[in-house]
């Protein structure tokens, strides 16, 4: 069955979705984009989603394609189209198409491009299975809380970890703390128990996953703090994780080469695994969504 | 007449000029770009960009899509096409059309598209009118050295300019210095008559127009040292101005809404503008170009 692609305002055969060539979003990264993972025929966090879309495209002053109604049909429908029933959309909005000059240009009607695609649904037998990370220096921009196309930094990152055979990279910034990974946020539990991740602002991008994740802790009464922390403190923790919309909770078993705890996804991981799919199950995403920086 | 664009093998109509949905410049700003000058029929430092196109693709693995003497035909070809007398070309290479997924993919072929325009010749009464400049933080990522087409910042700065009635933005990097502007370089002349650009390294971008300008200045005797200045030494300065493909030599005459020198076009500025007229008429171009950072 062939893949079918949304893209301004037209279904089409995902192989002839095409944009023009001054897209602002082809010559200057002047879009941002969304990944809404498909679970059971739902979609995780659309609220997350589409609040955390609205603070990116306000930021840059990108006029939304359309309204939050129309939107979500057309990302129902791709779902549909695409018979997805685990797996992912992956939207996109860019300033639209204008003659090649930096300012914001007059005038321009956003573009607006869907894709979805089916992806095994969550296995908690592979995401227990631990994975390596690799640490690289975090060379990005400085507006990470925005979900930009702008992505080269994290696309030579993630090819950096890959070249090492590991799965990930978690980025270091000026200060030595670890922000978090190319396409995913970091998190540790240290040696005392408590479960740690970068606190939201600049530095990193508030994932849907991890907000997910914070409230299904929060209910189970697992201690977290939001926090920066060192290398150092994570390759000294009990236990690693990264979290995404298609990582889900996925168990890190060694940093730059060094096993973590005893080498094995960690007792804490394995319980969060479960609280989040429940929480996924039973509330759909994340309830409060309103912290974008 | 209606413009001619060049699209991975293709010259099509302007309007009509489009790539998949799923180019990597699209969905991670995975690319590269040069902007050429055309001066009354020839292109401008054409080795410059070259060698500064084979630096941007060695950096990020990406695979030129041709060799330099293909490369040239279809350069010409689209200044040809384009009837192109005095005016630019814009000549774009990604990673190519891949299944989203931040490491590089495999066997993929880089894509390749070609623009160009008209613009009015070099107007030495326009250039040296004089423009505002405005300073903004440098956001940008860490290797400015590598043209790529991750210009969201640099998008935000100029608009910036534009909506404080300025020209340019220039960066001010974490220690306070500026680096460069959104899409030129910056230059000041100390009131003791040393004209200053910022050293080349991961700062910025080396300019194919500053380089020409640094060869015509030390062939004319010009002192010149490239080093990182200050603001405070900016606003202090006899003489600003900004070179680019576009903006040649562009005389400064206020930063931040502070006059430089008298508030008009400086007498080195004037003498330097002149000068990189006639090192272009009679040399094409910067000869020395292996300088990428």
């Amino acid at each position: 069955m062939s893949r079918i692609a949304y893209v301004n305002g037209r279904y089409v055969p995902h192989a002839d979705g095409a944009v023009h060539i001054e897209d602002r979003g082809y010559q200057f990264a002047d879009g941002v984009y969304e990944v809404f993972a498909v679970h059971d025929g739902k979609l995780v966090g659309e609220q997350g989603h589409l609040d955390r879309l609205e603070h990116s495209l306000r930021e840059l002053q990108i006029e939304p394609p359309m309204g939050r109604g129309p939107l979500m049909v057309v990302v129902r429908e791709i779902v549909r189209r695409n018979h997805v029933r685990h797996g992912l959309v992956y939207l996109q909005v860019t300033r639209g198409v204008a003659r090649r000059d930096h300012p914001f240009p007059a005038d321009t009607i956003s573009s607006l491009v869907l894709t979805a695609r089916k992806a095994p649904p969550i296995d908690k037998s592979v995401l227990t299975r631990g994975v390596e990370v690799v640490t690289i220096p975090d060379i990005r921009w400085k507006r990470k809380d925005i979900k930009s196309i702008s992505l080269l930094p994290n696309c030579l990152g993630k090819q950096t970890a890959k070249e090492s055979g590991a799965f990930e990279a978690w980025m270091i910034d000026d200060d030595g703390f670890i922000t978090e990974g190319t396409s995913t946020n970091a998190w540790i539990v240290t040696k005392d128990g408590e479960l740690l991740t970068r606190n939201v602002g600049y530095a990193i991008l508030n994932g849907i996953t991890r907000l997910t994740l914070l409230e299904a802790a929060e209910e189970a009464s697992v201690r977290f703090s939001e926090r920066a922390f060192t290398l150092e403190e994570a390759l000294n923790a009990k236990e690693a994780f990264i979290t995404s919309s298609t990582s889900h909770v996925k168990a890190v078993t060694a940093i730059d080469g060094t096993p973590i705890g005893n080498g094995e996804a960690g007792e804490l991981t394995c319980k969060l695994l479960d609280l989040y799919v429940d929480f996924v199950e039973t509330r759909g995403g994340p309830q409060n969504t309103d912290r974008w920086n």
